[in-house]
This record gives structure tokens, sequence and C-alpha cells, in this order.
């Protein structure tokens, strides 16, 4: 299952009217979409701009409006943090304020390192309640409460612009009041830590921002989600970089599997993540492989990156193909590179593999596969339909 | 956002097995296709004829299944009343009844001006309740009764047919017993009040049946719609004469535009129809404009009328596509001339604008578009895709 992250497009000008994917030259899809079958999806629904987590979880065959509250559990759980059905948890910045509680800098100058920062939260203690708390890339964390009568319905603390007061969090419905309580409690200590942090000391004296507050962001819920392994009885792993995309992936029980050169940018190593899924291959019915960089150079709005890198991603698919019983190559949303951000056009797919019925379509593209048999589907619908294919679904009836 | 009302057909055996749209020389609505990209849509669900107020729900992106229960609200609404949700309104007719209650005209000899009477049931007072009741077009009428506890589960006072007694308003569930209480009691001041009104007086003496009694019918409970304002950040407006639609045009918080000389029927005013939707494009961003003798031909079986309409309204559509960014033409269903009535074939659809991935059909046609890029879709998912090339949708996600 190759997902190429915002790879689809609308027609480009400068490419005359065609589309990134119609403009490259890519015989290892078409290849596939000649074997196939064809057609259009809706990840989520029809003229809805999917985020990465959501358009994931429908990839993984899971409603997004019914188990999608927010972010945050999804940052967690792609951070490696376990999480339980009922934890809330949130997409965390370190951030520099000044002694007036104004945010001078939304990612502390970019900081690297902040492992020793990490050790000291989480010594913080909030009666009643567990914290989780961890550092992931640069200057992204994520924290998750766990305990009895909280709620996600709760505002930022972040207030998403510089030179702004951080924001207490509020209790945006009533059962939310004791959880805004105990968030802002924790904020207060956080930043009593981090303030007086030997490294924050060293960074001032070198010149640096410190990183001495927490901002809070994207509350959500952890829902429960069946196990891909229950739900259909097959073992299967994730090939990926972006945090959200591991961490739907582990909710949904899969094995994620690090690839170091795996950056999520137009440079990624696509060689290392496509030995590494067929590596994976070997003891897992199911594959999930993830690249990023389209969409990177969709919203930099650079159509040519985005035809070079779809170039590169085919010749990556060639070792691909023959190691596989079925192929499921699609996009989880469209990203024009002339609007520099997810739209709701729906994408292309194809599935190739022995019990296909393959139809006539000859290139993997936006307006070719509109033509296939698959029609035009919801993003939901994908995975029972591979399920189905590969002997995995359960009759629903007698 | 032109939509057709009824302009779909099927295939008319004197047209040559062709539909009324295949029919007719369009070269305006082919364009279209040609540049835009096309499909099949049903408005409310496969096999299900929609109504003017079911689909138009559909049309404006609600989920008539949710939100609608009966036509009373879009009546209410469409004669210039502003409803609260909760409210329970009722499309009425001014009708004649005898002594013994036996109903003899359901339209008291489609009497014309009733402003007398309607003054006259305004006062009418029921304990603990607020009514407003406003007369429309001839023997039309709307009534909304506002207050707590009330519900729409009761039957109609209209026994839908003459030389039968006037029905009792029945509760159909027990939360309905005191709404049924209140409706019978008005029913019986209407009549009080009407029976003795000096205009009915000067009728009889006229030798024309009095307006003597007011029939209820379609109660249904206001439902909240999130304005389109709300929903999509865009200001709107819709011109067009059918009340239904203007009610739930009225509902979704569009700016509704009246054109005199615009009627509703085969010779309504195209061109001032058209004019009115480009003058409010100048300070709306998007304009439904809908026209509605398709239907009445349908009903009459007229096919040529239909096809002369549809000519005509391609000529209409000249004018209107070089000044628009987006032009989306649609039907709101089916009415075969052949039936005379709604049917739940899907109609077509076209899209045509900047972002949009133009397909190869070349015809705007129940066959021709279901070819297209667009595939098959639900009515309310139309405006979600419109509003997403627009830039108007927002991320469900992160």
């Amino acid at each position: 299952m190759l997902i190429c992250d915002g790879m689809a497009d609308r027609p480009v000008p400068e490419l005359g009217n065609l589309t990134p994917l119609e403009a490259a030259q890519k015989p290892n899809m078409n290849g596939i979409a000649r074997r196939g079958i064809c057609g259009l999806m809706d990840t989520i629904a029809p003229g809805v701009p999917p985020g990465s987590d959501t358009a994931h979880l429908a990839l993984l065959g899971y409603d997004p409006f019914e188990v999608y509250t927010g972010r945050g559990p999804f940052e967690a759980a792609g951070a490696g943090i376990d999480l339980r059905a009922g934890d809330i948890a949130f997409r965390v910045n370190y951030a520099t304020i000044d002694e007036k509680l104004i945010v001078k800098d939304r990612r502390a100058g970019r900081i690297q390192d902040t492992k020793q920062l990490e050790v000291s939260i989480q010594r913080i203690k909030l009666s009643g309640t567990q914290i989780l708390f961890k550092s992931t890339v640069a200057h992204r964390a994520t924290l998750v409460i766990r305990g009895k009568g909280l709620s996600h319905e709760v505002s930022d603390s972040d207030p998403h612009k510089t030179d702004t007061k951080v924001l207490r969090v509020k209790a945006l419905s009533s059962k939310a009041a004791k959880t805004a309580k105990l968030l802002n409690e924790f904020s207060r200590k956080a930043y009593k830590v981090l303030k007086n942090h030997p490294l924050n000391q060293k960074r001032s004296k070198q010149g640096l921002p410190q990183a001495n507050y927490l901002l809070l962001r994207g509350a959500g819920v952890a829902p429960h989600l069946e196990p891909l392994q229950q739900k259909y009885g097959f073992k299967s792993a994730c090939v990926a970089a972006a945090a959200l995309v591991k961490g739907v992936c582990r909710m949904a029980g899969m094995e994620i599997i690090e690839v170091p050169g795996a950056t999520g940018g137009v440079n990624t190593d696509l060689n290392a993540k496509a030995k590494a899924a067929l590596r994976a291959l070997e003891n897992h019915e199911l594959v999930l492989l993830h690249v990023k960089g389209f969409d990177e150079a969709s919203h930099d709005g650079n159509h040519n990156a985005k035809v070079k890198l779809i170039e590169r991603t085919d010749a990556m698919l060639g070792q691909l193909i023959d190691k596989t019983d079925y192929i499921m190559l699609t996009i989880d949303h469209t990203t024009p590179v002339s609007v520099h951000d997810h739209t709701g056009d729906p994408v292309p797919i194809v599935i190739s593999g022995p019990a296909v019925r393959a139809d006539d379509v000859r290139n993997y593209d936006e307006r070719s596969t509109a033509k296939g048999g698959l029609g035009r589907i919801r993003g939901k619908y994908l995975l029972p339909i591979l399920a189905d294919l590969m002997g995995k679904s359960k009759k629903f009836g007698a």
C-alpha cells in the first residue's frame, strides 16, 4: 500500500494544463494502472480537504467523523506513547516567552536537543492525574494526560502568533472544567521548571532563545480503534517518516518500522524506504509505505520538483512491483501547487493483483483513473476492498 | 449555480428516444460541458424522487434526511417569515366548506385577494403559543406556531379531496397531544372568524364560494441550518420564483432577490432573471438562479415545450458564461414528460472554472455526463465541492 502524500493536483498552466502526475514519466505507475483496477477516491468526503491524520484513519478503514477529535492522540502515538482510549493528548511546542508571558518565538529558535528539558518536565506531578510527556523532533513534543473525568473540549494555550500573551486553557464545555484547571496548573509548573533549567541558563549565555514555555494545541481524546489484526486477521507494518502517519498506524496496531534517512522531505531516501518495506513484507501481510515529499513541493508551489519526485518514486516502485501479490497505489489528499495546501479534490487509486477485475485504464493520474472500474469511492472503503481481494474479509449475514 | 427545475428526462419515443436535453440545440450548455467537469447526481439518494424543498436543501449542502420533516417551514420561510429552530409550520389552503364541515372546494374558487382575511386570522390568540400567519399567492397561506413543548408529529386537517368532512388534527405521537389540541382550537377559531367575515358575506352575494376554512397540511419543524456564510464564508443570494425554493434559500441565510416577471411558468422572463443574477454577483460570491418552467412542461407531458424552454435557457446562459469565475449547471430532479411527475433518476451536472480537472465530455445531457470526471455523486456534496474549488473549504484534521 503505497501512499504518496499530496501527489494529486489540479491542471497546472505551466505544464500545459496537465497535472504533475499527467506530465511525469512514470512507466511503473502506468503499468500498475494497466494491470489493475482504477478509480477516484474521496479520502474523507467530497469537497473536504483531509489532514494527514484524518486521511490515514480513513485509509486504514476507520471513519474519521466517528473517531477523530483532534491531532493530539496521533502526535502522541507517533512519538511512541502507548495511548489508552480516553487519554487526552496534545501537540506541544517548546517556545520562548518573556517575563510578561508574551510569546517571542513559537519554536524556541528551532531548538534541536530537548532531552534534558523532557526529563525535567516528566517529573511534574498533577494530583490524581498521570502525565506522559515526550520530546519528538526539534522544538516539537507531545503531552498526554490520563485520569478519570477528563475531556478534550479545551482550548489551546498556543496563541498561534508571536508578540501575544500565552493563553489560559479554557473549558469549551462544562465537563472540561477540571481538565482546563489541570492543564493550566501543568503550564505554570512547566514554566517554572523550564525557566530555571540549566540548559536554558546556558542558552541565554550563548545568546540563544530560551525554551521556557510549552504551548499546547490540538487537544483530542484517544479513540478505541479496533486493531487491523483483529479486524482482518493480518499482520501489518508501516514505513513512514511523518509523525502523524506513524501515530495513526500505531493506534491501528501496525508495527512501526523506523528507517534512517527517511526524512519526509523531497530528498528522502526512497531506496531505503523501499528496502525497509520489502523486508517488512517478509513477515507482514500488509505494509503501508508513505512517501511525503510531494506535499512539501506543493506547499512551495514547485511543480518541477513535484514532477521529479513523481519520477523518482516511480523508479523506486520498480523494486516493489514484482515482489508483492497485491499493490495498491494511492494518495492521501490533493495538494495543488497552485493552492499550496490540501484541497478536497478526489485522488486517483489503483489496485493490482491476481483477483482484481482489471479495467482498460492505461495511465495512473487524476483524469485517467476517473474512468476506471472502481468508480468513485470513499477512503474508508479502500482497506475493506483490499482485504476482501486478499481473502481476509468476513461475510456479513448468513 | 443555475438550477433548471425538472429539466432532466427519460428517453422520449416522439424524440427518437432522445431526452429533451439530448434533442435540444444548446451550444452554451455543451460549451460548459466541454470546458468543465461532468457527472451524474442523485440529489437525495438513488431512486428517490426529490421534492423541491428537499432537493434544494441537498443542493445547498444540507442532509435532507436530517433536517427535513415537512414542507411547512420552507413554505413559511418562502413567504418571508423569520423562523426560529423548533417552530412548527404548515402549508395552508383557504377552502370552502358547508355547514356540516364538508369540503366543497379545496381552493375556495381560487380566491385571489385574501389580505382582509389574513389580517383577521392574525388576531387569533392561543394560550401560551404565538401564531404567525401569512397569505401568499391566491388561495395559499402559511401558518407557524411558536412555543414550548410543541411537535410536528400531527396529521393534516386537509382531507385532500372534496365532498369529505374536514379532519381533526390528530397527534401522531404522545408528545404531540398539546400541539394537536392547539391546532384544532385554531381551526375552530379561524372558521368562526372566516364564516362571519364581511369579505365572505360579499362573496356569497356575488355567487362566489366562501373562503371559510383553513386546511392545514405539511407539518414540519423548523431545523437549525448553519448559514452558508458561516459554513463557507461567502455571501450568497437566490434568484427564484418558487416559494419553496426561496424558503430553503432564506433558511440557509441567502439573500432573496425578487424579480418582477419571474413567474415560475414556461413564459417566465428569463432575461430579467439573468440580469438580476448578474447584478447579485456584483456583491455576492455565490448566486443560485432557479428556472422552473421545465417542470411545468413535463407535468403537462409537453416535450416540445420542454425542448423550446431548454433552448431559451441556453440562450440566456450566454449572458452569464463570460461573467462568472465558476459556473455550475444542474437540475434538482428528473421530471419525465412520460410520467408527469418527479422521478428518482439521477440528473446531469457540470462545473466549469479555472481549478476544475476538465474531462472529455462534449455534451450536457443525461447520458453524456454519465461518463464525466465527477462520477456519480450525492446532491449534498455539490456545494462542498464547489466551495473547495473556490478556495472556501476548511481542512478536517491536521
